[in-house]
């Protein structure tokens, strides 16, 4: 189960990118994204930012019809999605716990569900629990699929943003130093972070993880192979001191079990405070996929290089840009 | 309890069915049409359709509000409504689970809530898990309401689309074979063809179902009493070969309580699949109210004459159609 | 528990009421307001009365984003507050069931919620369990916050759509007579009634409840202290004979527990029937925050005096006047 999980981002797929940038059927996967496509992603959110902030909106998208089906709840990403939607002018059918409620309680297979629901909407965002899932509703859909998350598998979206948030901090992806924090055996986005940035030039990666929830191998050993430069280290302050991006994340409860002393543990080990901010170069800024509990203290939220309440805005720019592409293209 | 729900399409009531053929108030039951209301319908419907793929939508029903007041969870024929709605340009308010979240779970009584409602919205759609809930919500507000199902009761808006399915897929109603196939006790769906079927001249209806899920007396006298040649059958492939359409239905496990044995014997029974396509008619369909499970194996899908996925799509023009009927006249 | 609820309605705080009618940036609590904005709140709402009744709605809130975020659900406060935010053209995000299903349940704080979802809409209205909430999510959020219930504490939108209704029924705020009837010391709508009502002049209200439920000292003090009288009695019939308004409420059977023998004492003791039709003066009005069980027989629902339904439909041109107040300003 662990082990299925760690492994889920695919990373023997990558040679499989999409070799024609200016044609986005779906949203999959991280592996389909090259630095061109990234980089054109990235100018139209850019786009989509300007067009939120200046204006109350814009009509885009208006007669498009998006469907959240949503298997597991998660209304973060959903409203997300569902802000972006509207945001430029299109409509939205929800369904939050698609699990529990629709016919797939009666056994009806994601392939009849999705049959369905594309005769009545323009774009399908799915969240399922099952890894795979994504892969399947795209290749059965006659309209765009986006993957809001498939269970230990993929959430293309939230690597996008956060890639394009260290470009939007900092400037440039090319010679990042990132420090990566936190539980990076089962993070999703850390595991995700650390194969987007490989694809560009002379990047430094550090992890600082408790000893239980370190970075797993096949991600080492891609880095290795990409060329990129990586450490695993236990001092946080001296990572923090060197890096443009601390990136943080929560220790997963869920992950230990019974053994809740292993997760006290790994819990208190890696802090951001102030202490943190001290050594943190001016120019740096410290990252959250969110929810966070006390893995950053609050007392850092004013700290002007506390971004993870814009990297969360910045999901909003990206999947904008995303129902653009998709629905309108480049 | 049995006997209520197989005997709610209630067939007494037919001769009281709406006279003048272009006031529609609400959609209640499939009792209120007769084959002027119900041609009538299937125009509009079909000039839905050429709205629907022509273009971004239609700004017919702007300013219009449609209150999805379920109390109990349908995703698909809520979206179906919904998507019906903002289709024509109209806006939706949504309650998924009234029945636990709302006042209901209060003590307040259907007619308070739909007085309540009724201010807030232009029109109500209504499912609810107590049969004649439609009926009292109607004779309540002073806005259409439609029943989206109510309980073991009534559907009627399945109904229209099935019969509209058979006049768009084989262009005639008249002089129709039809093979009504799977779990013909309980299943409101068949029940509710026969019934409107029969308004239609030199109609051919065979059963075919497993002995513990046979179409019940009420039906087949109804039928008798309205000159409609009907037939009991075993021989499905024989069924097939000779029919315009053959309706497939789920055998419905809930049904059989703990006698499992009973509903695997009544499920494998009679299955559609590449041995029917063989012989059935190249101009013949095969229909499904979904969610399927196996009563259809897969690989039908593929052939045209699978009309189940078209089948759910007419869903949306028969919505948008009533929507349009009830909120804007013919 | 029970103390706490009791004086939720913090009657202290009421010195510190805005002194600048004209600004009006969250909807917390019923203190916030004097008369001069109440005045100001109700000419809007009526303004508002008219736009829902000309015309198929409004474009004022075009391209503005409402999030409603319930941690409890509330059917009738939700689509009151959508349908209003939809009338004026506005469109909304929702999310009925933020407690279960929310970035809370891996213990997010509201703070760090709302500091998200600030980022994907241009108001909040927020439902919540805890005392307080409201107000700390007005003073994390860059966005109007409107209050639609926290907890034991305010509903401050319930108390204005109250006396707008009293105002818009009887025609006048000074001078008015006034029952309040039944549940008196949990009922946080009448708790709030009176203490907004005792801002006009020359009121008089008679408390008419079963001895457990009685209206607590705060109240009855803070009245006295504002030279309202005040008048505790167990002659229904003889208060409805005297007064404008009578304002009836639901025994909350949840307040006693496994006392089931109290609750049915306390609900079968004040019932407004025709008997109270008959003394009831033919200006006067009753009134009843829903969702009502049999504190009022349905055979008084019929009479012109029964105000209830349209109370409720007050609720949906306060909200209104509300988003358009916050939004666009006076």
């Amino acid at each position: 189960m662990r082990s299925s999980r760690c492994y889920s981002l695919d990373i023997k797929d990558y040679s499989a990118s999409c070799s024609n940038k200016f044609q986005l059927d779906d949203v999959v996967e991280s592996q389909q994204f090259d630095t061109d496509i990234l980089n054109g992603i990235f100018e139209v959110a850019y786009e989509m930012e300007k067009i939120e902030k200046n204006s109350q909106g814009s009509n885009m998208l208006k007669g498009y019809l998006m469907a959240t089906l949503f298997y597991e709840p998660s209304t973060r990403t959903r409203l997300s999605f569902e802000s972006a939607m509207k945001r430029l002018g299109g409509e939205v059918l929800t369904t939050e716990n698609a699990r529990e409620f629709s016919s797939a309680a009666k056994g009806e297979t994601l392939e009849d569900t999705i049959r369905t629901v594309e005769g009545y909407s323009d774009i399908i965002v799915l969240r399922h629990f099952e890894s795979g899932a994504a892969r399947r509703a795209a290749s059965t859909a006659s309209i765009p699929v986006i993957n809001a998350g498939d269970g230990p598998g993929q959430h293309p979206t939230q690597a996008l943003l956060d890639v394009y948030t260290i470009k939007r901090e900092i400037g440039r992806l090319d010679g990042i130093s990132l420090g990566l924090v936190g539980d990076l055996a089962n993070g999703r986005t850390v595991r995700s972070l650390a194969y987007l940035i490989a694809k560009y030039q002379k990047v430094k990666i550090y992890f600082v993880a408790p000893d239980v929830v370190k970075m797993k191998d096949d991600i080492k050993d891609y880095l290795t192979s990409m060329g990129i430069e990586w450490e695993e280290t236990s001092d946080l302050l001296e990572v923090a001191s060197r890096c443009d991006v601390i990136y943080q994340t929560r220790i997963q409860k869920e992950r230990f079990g019974e053994r809740i002393d292993l997760y006290e543990a790994a819990r208190g080990k890696y802090i951001i405070d102030k202490k943190v901010l001290e050594v943190l170069p001016k120019h740096a800024v410290i990252m959250h996929p969110l929810p966070r509990l006390d893995e950053i203290t609050v007392d850092v939220d004013d700290d002007p290089r506390a971004a993870y309440f814009r990297q969360a805005k910045n999901g909003l720019y990206i999947r904008m840009a995303l129902l653009k592409l998709l629905l309108l293209g480049w």
